[in-house]
């Protein structure tokens, strides 16, 4: 009797990092104080109270209750449009938005409607895993441009430009990046933009920790301003990371109507529509939640110092990469995998972070820290943390 | 310039069904009262205040707005694996169970994990036009084994047997039936077992509509008390339905751990995990609510009970099959199509309901009805809605 099979791209994919991360966890003893989790990204602080209410009030409100719309409910796409357009200055309109249950959603949607197994999608090494087991996954080809610590790991133009052939049918890039912190300039994601364009390729930009851009004060980009940018760009964005609420899973896709409209065929087959009540809740606090998570942006800032300070005084580690949430540091361990280190960090030391080798080949001699998931005070601990891990 | 392009497989895949018919409620004057809408599958009665009142309580929470498990709450998985074992006289574990976003996920999360882009999967003429238009989506080729109105729409064995070739993955039944509203009973599901075990073939079974079953005195089939059918058998459920809270979107798959490991993988790329709320709200409810669902179970007997009078009263329409929530009824009009007819019973008579076109080809004389949308009182007025409809 033969047995039923698996499909082998998805049997094939490793087992999902963050959990064999956590299980580490267990096996700390406590000896050196609290476990320090900077392993998923998932700010320290709590939900705003007004942010919770209106989570209750729209889940137990009977207008919540049925389906919706596919492409999201009408007052958060409003919303959310608005927010984009004063925030980068551009017209953006509810018509250029479709939610999603999160932001691994949105990569997912976005790529479907783009992508089929076959076709060649380009990334960055190192990238964040989702999208590179998505892509796996789904049969999509993959293909990388290196990034390198010497120049922060902002992926080079050049590189790119070299790497977008013909058969490429989106390109994915992750600002501020998951998982090296890297903010990309306005002027070289605009640089990339162009080439994309001039290549037929999809822009498909992660933009998940757009929040915690050290200051607001300037748009992300100009991308949004460029004529027929709905062409090539599709902007990928999550509400779980900035109003803490990943659980109750929201993210978005802003694009051109016709990407739209093929993402809506794609969700319909994923889970007909993102949760509702979310939308309902997030609708409303998109606006006065402003000032809030002004506060977190800030306080995240002063995280990044506290690590700056902290990694200073750490001789054989190296910071690499900081930014909004992430940092890429060099682990002062030559020859030993990045696996193990972490390993050894959250067994011995009781700090998780994430191996390199989860990013990209390459990426042996890395430790991603989500430092934004710590205080400062939490962040100043790393020292003796970090000192006493024995090579 | 080259346009970038879109996935032919996704561009070419139709509007989904159901906006497309919900629209034509626009053009329905009123004259003969009320819209009755049977088209997508939403109980006409609100969830129990219990569950609102559950459902805002974890959304309202801390506890609930960080990330969850992948497979989904435990108390949850724990909860609906008592609920089946007690069902099914059957021994399933917490571990058997992996929750998803609504049973569409269920389907795309189960068809990933077992099949990609250039496998088959059997599937029954008339389908649920989501699974169609998945695995359209996914590339993986779809072939159907007809149903005939003669057997009330039960899928024949010996059809079935001819069709198990042995590329054929797996094959995917709707129990009970979406269109048909067919009830498969247990002895033909265990002879359709044992093929596909014989075959190598994975069984995916969608019971979304399982708590609608006119009776529950018995269990729905026994293929859960075989032994070793977790080698052979996916099962597929939605919360949506029997708590009427489609718009929360929570459904599940019910498997062996190897299924249950794969589709983790898959569900980490699809959303990270299902919305953590809605499951703990529903492990709460599954138990205290049980006579709630009995009480609906008993109140859906009597609107399909209605049906069968009305239809009854008229010679010119013909009520082919109906079970658990759907019926599948022969329109009176030879040469037209079920798309024109379904629009004009919209818009004419103010009834919604799917043309067949929506559930396979050759399906042209059918249209299905959601009856179960509908109380009894407003059952009966179709009856004077379908007679005046011109021919």
């Amino acid at each position: 009797m033969p047995a039923p099979l698996f499909n082998p791209l998805v049997a094939n994919l490793s087992t999902p990092p963050i959990p064999l991360v956590q299980a580490w966890a267990n096996e700390y003893s406590g000896a050196h104080g609290p476990l320090i989790d900077l392993s998923q990204a998932v700010p320290g602080y709590p939900p705003h109270p007004d942010m919770l209410q209106w989570l209750g009030e729209a889940a137990s409100s009977t207008a919540y209750a049925g389906y919706g719309p596919i492409e999201g409910e009408t007052m958060l796409r409003q919303a959310y449009a608005r927010h984009v357009a004063s925030l980068y200055s551009a017209p953006v309109e509810a018509a250029n938005v479709h939610i999603t249950a999160g932001c691994n959603q949105a990569f997912i949607a976005a790529v479907m409607a783009v992508a089929g197994a076959g076709d060649t999608v380009l990334m960055t090494n190192p990238f964040y895993f989702n999208h590179e087991s998505t892509l796996a996954m789904l049969g999509v080809k993959s293909r990388t441009v290196e990034c390198s610590a010497a120049k922060s790991f902002v992926s080079d133009v050049q590189t790119i430009a070299g790497a977008l052939t013909p058969d490429v049918r989106a390109l994915a890039l992750v600002t501020p990046n998951n998982p090296t912190g890297a903010i990309y300039p306005p002027e070289m994601l605009r640089a990339v933009y162009d080439l994309c364009r001039a290549n037929g390729t999809w822009l498909i930009l992660d933009e998940t920790y757009r929040d915690f851009l050290p200051s607001a004060s300037e748009p992300p980009h100009g991308l949004l301003g460029v004529p027929s940018w709905q062409d090539t760009l599709i902007q990928l964005y999550s509400f779980s990371k900035s109003f803490c609420i990943p659980g109750h899973r929201l993210g978005a896709i802003l694009a051109g109507p016709a990407v739209v409209e093929n993402v809506a065929k794609v969700m319909d087959n994923l889970q007909i529509c993102a949760p509702r009540a979310p939308q309902a809740a997030v609708a409303r606090a998109i606006e006065p939640l402003t000032s809030w998570r002004e506060v977190n942006r800030a306080e995240i800032a002063a995280r990044a110092n506290a690590l700056h300070d902290v990694m200073g005084r750490l001789p054989d580690w190296r910071l690499e990469a900081i930014g909004a949430y992430f940092a890429f540091i060099r682990h002062p361990f030559e020859g030993e995998s990045s696996l193990e280190v972490a390993g050894r960090l959250a067994k011995e030391a009781g700090v998780l972070a994430l191996p390199g080798v989860f990013f990209g080949e390459g990426q042996e001699r890395f430790l991603r820290f989500a430092f934004a998931n710590a205080d400062a005070a939490t962040i100043r601990l790393l020292e003796g943390r970090l000192a006493q891990l024995s090579s």
